[in-house]
């Protein structure tokens, strides 16, 4: 007997016949003798709708309150939470849907991405223990002046690890609509394969560089708290393989590669800044007024310069706040003090991710090599000790990810 | 400065357009140096949305668990409150939306159809005179195991009553799609006219009899605990004359009418039995047959009959109970012992209101006299104190209505 956290995204609940679909995984677990939690977001659609409502009603108005869109929006996972609660009771399975207030999950005040804080768990333990499923409202909770917070968009991942990590779960299952993490997106790349392991840390990696398949913040908690993570597919047929992947500590893995997966994020804008004055303070200077004004910088270069007194600084932001940052620059051109300014949103960040690295010396040389001999010309680098990130022309995306792929040894054999 | 509840309903705050409206109208309240609780209704169609959805998963499912339908339900007023406190917030006025476990209004745990058992206001009184809106959710509150339960369709007026009583407010204004209470319907009847004031006897009965502007619990816990109630329109423009209707005191009506309301309800059925053994115990266990099949009688009458030894008896069900009805009596037919058994449904219920009756006599006889001139044939009598209700056949609906109005004087001068 074991006791299981399982989330259901939108679109795993995005009807009733989905939702009786659902009800049969959960269903396969019960007679597997297993205690279940489930935790699940709004029914595919329902949160955009309401957020169109919300901005709606708050146009013309710079600051949108946020106490009251976590009102308004936390309501779609109400919904099918008890949708599923009671399709299991039709069913003749004893269930009830729980909302975050009613654990309680306790989270900060920051309306609309708060943190959890706390979940006192007792309650929900014992509904479990007494062989009740218990349906929980992913994405929210409650915070310290009793208001319903929102954990931002995806929080339902986050969510269901908490759960897990709270009532100290044997394992959290993340059903989507992938059947688990590949080595790349095989969209592009035909002979991507499914990994059946990957650690925590190159998860978290992966995640964060583009990978969509688990919110960055779940892999962390994961991680801290040991949480066996698994990502599995909710539209395959009961009864059939469905193995998907399992996230977990790195010494579970037998044989790590060198390289686990590669990702990739075109939602980067490169900036240049030319004839800075070489002296103290002024990255800090530049750097300050960027974070000033919330503009997350990702990879940072500063490149010597022909003269002793000038240096050239190269840095990438998300494309969507590539105006706000050119227009914070310009309006500061004298403060800092550089000659020119240019900007690109032709690129995309590539990037290999694998424990391996840590062991293994030539890795990036690996990568460089491949990428040149296809003429693939590289304009910023960054490291950590699991991965390397590249910047590159956006139009060799996928040459440059077929050529990855194939130069760290992971193309799937054809069948 | 006063203390003053608002009520609004599904098609008031039916889009953000509408609520915008709602905006204006708690504006003029706050304005005027007046403490603001607002109580809404759940977005036009949304109700019904949620309660198809609800049912779509019972399906086959003879007991729907109305835990989970009362969860998934009560979301829609956590929209529309959330959505009315932003447009608030967003024109600058101080405002928060509180649902019922906030607040909290304490029910009884009948799921779908819970009575409010108390509501400790201390919180909710301090935001008031703090200078901020309360916009809580109608329709619901919560158990006493934490779970929200939901109080009937149209339970919005009962929670803008109640909390109005626990506030201690000196209105409650119901703002609905009319502009008060007339005398009868003013679709049928022309010459009808909108009443200033009405005592809270006369809208208890008109609105148990078919007058369908208030719900008959709002009114009940009115009159108990002495909120004048004030029904007027939420689609009047700002700045014209809004008096409505104003639900008082008897005391506080200067020039009682004799009648002051004529109300009809078309959903009633007739049901006659006839050679019933005429000894002690047949209506008891007539009666009591129905009572444990849930059925609501309405009006009885028994007659005597030619024979000695035998009697019939008529009485009216609500037109949606008569095939169950008739159901119950014929699988009874030995054990009750009767000859035989007719129905008819095409018939109406036409009532006289007015605490004036008690002090005039001949109110029945001008009833009986009017509608016979007219050749109307009355089939069933039913009297109280302060109401006199007729079963007429269905066809002579509009003719009894507009003669009787006149009859009692009530015809507007035409302008």
């Amino acid at each position: 007997m074991a006791r299981v956290v399982m989330k259901f995204g939108g679109t795993s609940v995005g009807s009733i016949e989905r939702i009786r679909h659902v009800a049969g995984l959960v269903r396969a677990e019960r007679e597997a003798g297993n205690e279940v939690a489930v935790l699940v977001s709004a029914m595919a659609g329902d949160t955009d709708r309401l957020v169109a409502l919300v901005k709606e009603a708050g146009e013309h108005n710079p600051h949108l309150p946020m106490r009251e869109y976590d009102a308004v929006v936390s309501s779609g996972e109400q919904v099918s939470s008890g949708l599923l609660a009671l399709t299991l009771n039709a069913s003749g399975m004893a269930a009830r849907s729980w909302t975050g207030w009613q654990i309680p999950i306790h989270t900060t005040e920051v309306h609309g991405k708060a943190r959890i804080t706390d979940i006192p768990a007792s309650a929900l333990i014992h509904a479990l223990t007494d062989g009740e499923v218990a349906v929980i409202t992913g994405f929210q909770g409650v915070g310290p002046d009793g208001a319903i917070t929102t954990l931002g968009r995806g929080g339902t991942d986050t969510s269901a690890v908490a759960i897990a990590a709270a009532i100290k779960a044997d394992r959290c299952d993340i059903y989507t609509d992938v059947d688990g993490v590949y080595t790349t997106d095989p969209r592009i790349v035909q002979k991507a394969h499914k990994l059946d392991k990957i650690s925590y840390e190159e998860m978290l990696e992966m995640a964060s560089l583009g990978a969509k398949v688990l919110q960055t913040r779940s892999v962390e908690m994961a991680m801290i708290h040991r949480v066996p993570l698994r990502v599995l597919s909710s539209f395959y047929e009961l009864g059939t393989e469905n193995g998907g992947t399992l996230v977990c500590d790195e010494d579970e893995i037998v044989e790590t590669q060198v390289v686990s997966g590669i990702t990739y994020s075109r939602d980067e804008a490169r900036v240049n800044l030319l004839q800075i004055e070489d002296k103290p303070g002024v990255a800090s200077a530049i750097f300050g007024l960027l974070a000033d004004a919330n503009i997350n910088v990702d990879m940072i270069v500063q490149n010597v310069s022909r003269s002793a007194t000038q240096t050239n600084m190269t840095f990438t932001v998300p494309e969507s706040e590539l105006e706000k940052t050119l227009s914070v620059l310009t309006s500061n051109q004298d403060g800092i003090g550089y000659g020119s300014l240019s900007s690109d949103n032709n690129v995309v960040k590539v990037s290999v991710v694998g424990v391996g690295m840590r062991s293994h010396a030539g890795t990036a040389k690996t990568m460089f090599q491949a990428l040149a001999e296809k003429g693939i010309n590289i304009q910023v680098i960054a490291t950590s000790e699991i991965k390397i990130s590249v910047l590159i022309d956006e139009e060799y995306t996928e040459l440059a990810l077929r050529t990855l792929h194939t130069a760290y040894g992971l193309d799937a054999p054809l069948e």
